[in-house]
């Protein structure tokens, strides 16, 4: 178990889906910050569940209780706890759990490696709902980095396949960034936006999951952030995307399309506008050497389809060790990706500002 | 700067291309281990320059001398030190490169992080030459690996548009590793391998470069190993890995191709097989919940095409801070994908040691 | 701010004397440990304030609720919150001290850390309440330690000049330890434990304080723990007990006075008794080179008065930048040391734990 | 074994005493500081031996290869990597202590915890030798802390019996720190010197060696530094300084005297002096709440006799697994304190830069 993410700001996670509460610690945020405790919540209603036929029926209220670090709606420098009680969890759902193990899910990986030890109510500690903490540290860690001139913003970028527009690699306009927060099923493209949905409820109505992909675009951060040989940008931003449960492949820049290339095409091209350095391209998505380059950070994480699924599934039984057929009941998302948006912009603003702390550079909080 | 890599066992990396000497430390080592020095100079010299048309003229003697913590031979417990000097270092090639950037490389954003103090000859420390201290790391791992039953092994998965045969997912034979580890160019398809080698030898003609993309399998590791939330089997793995210069890319199993996947068809069924629990299919890469589930871990990386290209490139003058044209000089792996196989596999060995301590179980070093 | 001590378990504090509640999160506990909630809220009693005419008259409740990490009364390998809700906190007591600091305390050093922004009512994060938290933790650890066969125990070795019979270095009976812990005022010697109470009441009766030491030994460790060079168990006890409030000394074995010794002297003589292998005196306090050598291992903290006293003090006001008089109002401990014990014993028995497992020894939860 | 000390500057250590070399690796050092190499060459022979007949007669050269982070005398960022050759190695002196253990060192606990496979030769890692390292480290270390107005100081406090006189709690005069560090003999007060030079060869006439302590002084800090709760300024230090073989106490401000007093006496009272705030007396040590108030931070270490003695000692044969003698041949230090000195400082430097760095306080390198 390793609950602890970061070097300066270190993020630590706890709860169970079915226990009494979820929650985090933010240790290491700088003293004075005025915490925006409505864009905190409004951050954390976008990953909630409940709010359109698109995902789970579970009315979980992401409603939060900070227990210490903030006085008079300032942070003081000493450790913000934050946690999520637990509701409307039924349990009785999950009773065969305990030996029949779900195809996808951490079930049978989990049983070994605890010993059969874990809460396996709903997931346990690998819920999905273990993700509002992170939305909760990522819409603090946004607030100081929009203090220091970053911003930060993903959009769905493909389901099953069906694709989004991409975005520009040489930056998007502050009101794209903007107009993409606002919506509940965050796309450039509404077109696509409407046939990602005919998806979603065609794998929903035949009991199945469908997955996806997310596109997040980082802009301010400047050259020179980035602590190679191994925290580089890349190397720290993939540690944390790769925690997000169901994120199965991270890309920076054309990715995996550089595999296809000659240095000529992939090679960015440097150029002064004016006192301003720039590359012509952004096939290294603003990140060369591990280091920021000053263009805009990219990448693309992708999303497996939920493991839950309501269609008959061979598996496991582990205590009758015979193998058996599983039926999940329940309410399950039948695509996780436009509730995963906010927890990758999560993950993703905790980690710069962790980047950008150890880049010694001043960072003000007002 | 962040040195080391690691919890348990840490690797320290040191050293710029032309400056005296590279190297690296390796911490937390068991004792008792017998060191198979030629088993690591056959590994190192897979990733040695010099070897064929396909790579770089350089011969870099990647000879190296063990300062500390080997005694009789054996392991001491204590930090091991190994040392390898510089030489064939012709620093009159990079002259111009204190002040015209070259276009894909970390030296803008080196030169902004490092306020102009970096050594830039040959790259320094972002040099590819850093990765021959990965190898040796890696070469001792796989060592104390091998005497707990983990094999892992990787090849050349696709150069530019041309791809190798997949290894299959659901396992590979033990001679296919070894057959793989003695190729000059580790391909599973002799045909793939010649179309590849072509298209190298095509990209060195046009004074171009071109990329690639590696696929890695390891074997052995029983269920039940990785550290969530954020020390997960593949969250180590991408912090590793995206340390290498030049990768841009990482996925695991199926990975970008299960975000077009059904649930019903990317869920791994779980099954007996007498005693032992298996899936039918491998599309999570034998990761579940970020821990091993007894099935082969399988994961891709894309590396981008060498920076270095001969062609004549945009970019700019950081001294006259004018843009200018850059024609570089010089010897250059039109390809580095069949060099960064070993060193790949050196820093998934270092990760997968790393883990298996963490994990508690016993270890075994004879 | 740093709030997480330890490596493979790791303990993460959080809170304020007068926010809404303290915490600690316990990360890297193995699972099926079965915890002793009537032992851990016995180590919580011994640290309670209220109990005694020596200690402060606040009536902290020192209950926690347990929010995860824990099922069926076991624990489940995830990490354990642990939270106790603040309450009969007189925040008016503490008014004036938003300006003016209190001499001995982290007042004026936390005023210019925070830049004014610490929540500064009963020291805020600096309190002596948060030390609840380690208590709690380190009666987790030492259930774990117990069954492996490791036990430790503290006593009052002095307050002001009234000293304790000293823990007899070679070892002590198991009676001597359970007698000590079932004690309200831990001491060896009844005469000299009435004595220092005496001394205590007549600090109190003069609106003054005393400072104290205290002695604290571990046995059944065995030899071949501690990881050096810079992990040795010295390095990681003291990197522990310099974080309760008040200590400001420690010295292993005979310590201080090892400095006016001779070598011929001060050499613990090794020899076997059977198989086993022990010393013949035991100055260096079980621990040579860093590593445990099979002897008790054996130490004392020394303990500065409590700070805050009735007498008046001159002091400064930071709002007004003026000298000024403090005459402290409120309930305060007329002597830590007592209430210190468990402390010291919780944070070493957090940090045993953490050695024991990075020594790769197998380590039984039942 | 944990090699690394620090977090965001990062010191590697490693080698044996009888292996090819030693050294040290320091990450994160901010580019661009000029190094002095006399400065660091004069620091070093401080701690070396062979100087005078109050020490071993062994003549290590300590001279160093810098094989990585220096280009044109100047840091680049990079790991600066320093390597010293052993020479002057009598292997042969050695022979016998493979099997029999000298009591008072690390040799019986090494050979258990590396399971007889450590280098025994000579304290192998274990070795005083391993020192040079942190000298190195430290000499570097006081070159930035200098840049920004902090300077620190060390004397011998005490051999034996014979004390110096201690530093003014309250601040020393620059002209006594430049005074301390050009003497052979590094005490206050030349009288108690000369006694103490006496008490060592005296031990040395007898076969046998003596102990003492050291006091160190550092100034120019300011307030505010120091990451409560667990990587206090005391919590940082007594991490490092317990890793100097022979460390067995360590006390801060008035320390162990601390527990004898009133906080009436004990409380330092903060007064302003002008604009600055100051303290009336130093009790604390320049520490409160673990973050530095302003005023020099102040500490002692005990230091033990060094263990090898010519005299008879009793030990044990772990080959024969018998009781035996020992009379150890070869040449030793009487007293290992004067040598200490310059170690004691250099750790002291690396941990107060490594504070300073994490502040978030601008570092200044020229």
């Amino acid at each position: 178990m390793v609950a602890t993410l970061g070097s300066l700001v270190k993020l630590t996670v706890f709860g169970e889906s079915h226990g009494a509460a979820i929650g985090a610690v933010l240790d290491g945020l700088p003293p004075g910050l005025e915490l925006d405790l409505a864009l905190t919540e409004q951050e954390l209603r976008r990953r909630a569940p409940g709010r359109s036929v698109l995902a789970t029926a579970r009315r979980e209220t992401d409603t939060f209780e900070i227990l210490s670090g903030v006085y008079n709606g300032l942070t003081t420098g000493s450790p913000l706890c934050a946690i999520f009680r637990n509701n409307d969890t039924r349990s009785s759902d999950y009773v065969l759990l305990k030996k029949v193990m779900r195809p996808g899910h951490a079930d049978y990986a989990g049983y070994v490696k605890y010993h059969g030890y874990n809460d396996y109510r709903g997931g346990g500690h690998f819920s999905g709902r273990l993700t509002a903490s992170l939305v909760f540290a990522g819409a603090v860690a946004k607030q100081l980095l929009a203090k220091n001139g970053i911003a930060l913003c993903a959009h769905i970028a493909s389901v099953g396949h069906i694709k989004d527009t991409a975005f520009n690699p040489l930056g998007e306009q502050e009101a794209t960034f903007t107009a993409l927060v606002s919506k509940e099923f965050p796309v450039l493209s509404e077109v696509a936006g409407r046939a990602m949905q005919e998806e979603i409820l065609a794998a929903k109505a035949a009991a199945d999951s469908v997955g996806g992909s997310i596109e997040t675009m980082i802009v301010g951060m400047g050259a020179g952030i980035g602590e190679p040989f191994f925290a580089s940008v890349e190397s720290e931003l993939a540690r944390g995307l790769f925690s997000i449960p169901a994120v199965k492949g991270l890309e920076f820049g054309a990715g995996f399309a550089l595999a296809g290339m000659h240095g000529s095409e992939a090679n960015d091209g440097l150029c002064y506008e004016g006192a301003r350095v720039c590359t012509t391209t952004n096939h290294n998505g603003g990140v060369t050497g591990g280091i920021t380059n000053g263009m805009p950070v990219l990448f693309r994480v992708a999303v497996k389809p939920t493991p839950s699924i309501g269609k008959p599934q061979m598996t496991i039984d582990v205590e009758s060790e015979k193998n058996t057929e599983l039926q999940l009941q329940g309410r399950h998302d039948p695509c996780i990706v436009p509730r995963a948006v906010p927890v990758v912009e999560g993950i993703t603003a905790w980690i710069l500002l962790d980047l950008l702390l150890r880049s010694g550079r001043e960072v003000r909080v007002n």
